[in-house]
């Protein structure tokens, strides 16, 4: 499975989770690429071809392009047809989609948490959605039965499926995800400077910390611009929090504050076991990477 | 290898590395590890029995434990013998070896860059140091003849070797190393003070990010508690460069500054990149862990 443009999907079959596959691509690489892999699905032209067709619809953008995409399908859209998406932020989605989405067709709204720092064609993956998250977004105008559907297309290709409202959503995901990376581009940027200023050569001895960051900060940009200012709220809140409690870190540190701080570091390991207790994480040392 | 206490090493061997090693260890369960995963090294129970007949000792102990140790040794140690250490932060351990340690005797500090979130006898790999950077302390104080056969004992075991100043060291280290591990415990901190005010169960979202730090914020509280405190003059200006960052991010996210946000998000991508090709990290996406 994976995720470029929109991806339409006729399920006829019974058997398959997918009778016919239709993909609709802006970038000329991307097509390219789609089929030099031959990865199955029909590239379409234009959008209503696949629109008409299809029992569902998922678009796989970055979420500025949700506007712009809405009011080019309205016309062509069918009832019937269950449209989601794979956002990382989901509230001022929802607000775009009840702004511009014509008002008799329903979108419900997904978010996998899978995928990684790398984008494009050739870095799918057959089991990505494997025993991985995906959260469903229930909103008053949610349909039942099209939530229900939703479920199940998530849960045959492996995904375990959660219900959330897009408030809690993106509180959540402030935490767990957006402010993680907001930090790991912060720290690379700081690096950057820091060796600007002093004029060392620095990232060659990134081993000891900094290298696991700059995994995370070579993430897509305009995913991630799209992720900030979409969640702005619930992140300028994370950030706050976050610089609270660095500055009472650093209390600590500079007051050689032992009993403090020794609290802080046996307190915060304990995650790291829940994580791999709750399996979502390898239990392997060092990710298991060298 | 691996880092346990204080390892003493005989090097008559022309062949071998070392002829013999004693290990001079506090920890009962440690020893008990030692024996039973049977690793080559003779426990010894009295520190002078390994000082006296070692022409290499390498402390492999917090920080915060040196000056006892030389306070310890000092009556045992003989001129010729070697002394280095492993610590990760330079220019306060030189303060405390120049105070204590007995004037005619001589320690270069070594501080190879290698290792991961777990300790102990049982996480010991042969190859740990292979092709791994060993920074060598030099200052005017250091003996030549010293600072060439460690760096060639390092080079044997598989480490390249960089030789720097306190200073400079400190400086590196508290941008690649002591500011990630600072980052990634408050980050952790972050996450689980969130949990108790919104009384969410996120923990189990973390694939989305999280779980990334909390690799690193479950490394041993009593080693990163002595970093932290040993290198705080410089961890303190790298904390205030991260949050005056950290700020400027806030404000691109709360003004919605398209052009500036990309900017940073492109040009810390390139990091990733460099370390990769400086064989600093696995050049596989998500660390290949999945």
């Amino acid at each position: 499975m994976w995720f470029v443009g929109i991806i339409f999907i006729e399920t006829n079959s019974k058997k398959k989770i997918a009778n016919k596959i239709y993909i609709y691509e802006k970038s000329k690489s991307c097509i390219a690429k789609i089929k030099r892999l031959k990865l199955p699905g029909i590239i379409v032209k234009r959008l209503e071809e696949g629109v008409k067709k299809s029992d569902l619809i998922i678009l796989c953008t970055p979420m500025s392009e949700y506007k712009n995409l809405i009011l080019k399908m309205n016309k062509f859209l069918l009832t019937k047809t269950i449209i989601t998406d794979v956002g990382s932020s989901k509230l001022e989605s929802s607000k775009i989609i009840k702004k511009f989405l014509r008002k008799d067709v329903c979108w419900t709204q997904s978010h996998p948490i899978a995928g990684s720092e790398v984008s494009g064609p050739e870095h799918g993956k057959h089991d990505i959605f494997e025993k991985k998250w995906c959260v469903l977004i229930k909103e008053k105008s949610t349909k039942k039965k099209h939530l229900s559907m939703l479920g199940n297309f998530w849960r045959k290709i492996g995904s375990k499926v959660v219900v959330m409202t897009p408030e809690k959503h993106d509180k959540i995901f402030s935490i767990t995800s957006h402010l993680p990376h907001l930090i790991a581009y912060n720290l690379v940027k700081s690096a950057q400077d820091f060796e600007k200023i002093q004029n060392f050569d620095l990232i060659k001895y990134s081993a000891g910390g900094l290298r696991d960051f700059s995994r995370i900060a070579a993430s897509n940009e305009i995913m991630w611009r799209d992720i900030f200012f979409n969640n702005k709220q619930n992140i300028s809140r994370a950030i706050d929090l976050f610089i609270k409690n660095l500055n009472s870190f650093k209390k600590d540190i500079n007051s050689k504050n032992n009993k403090s701080i020794l609290k802080k570091l046996i307190q915060t390991k304990k995650v790291r076991s829940k994580i791999i207790k709750l399996k979502q994480d390898i239990n392997k040392p060092d990710f298991g990477r060298n």
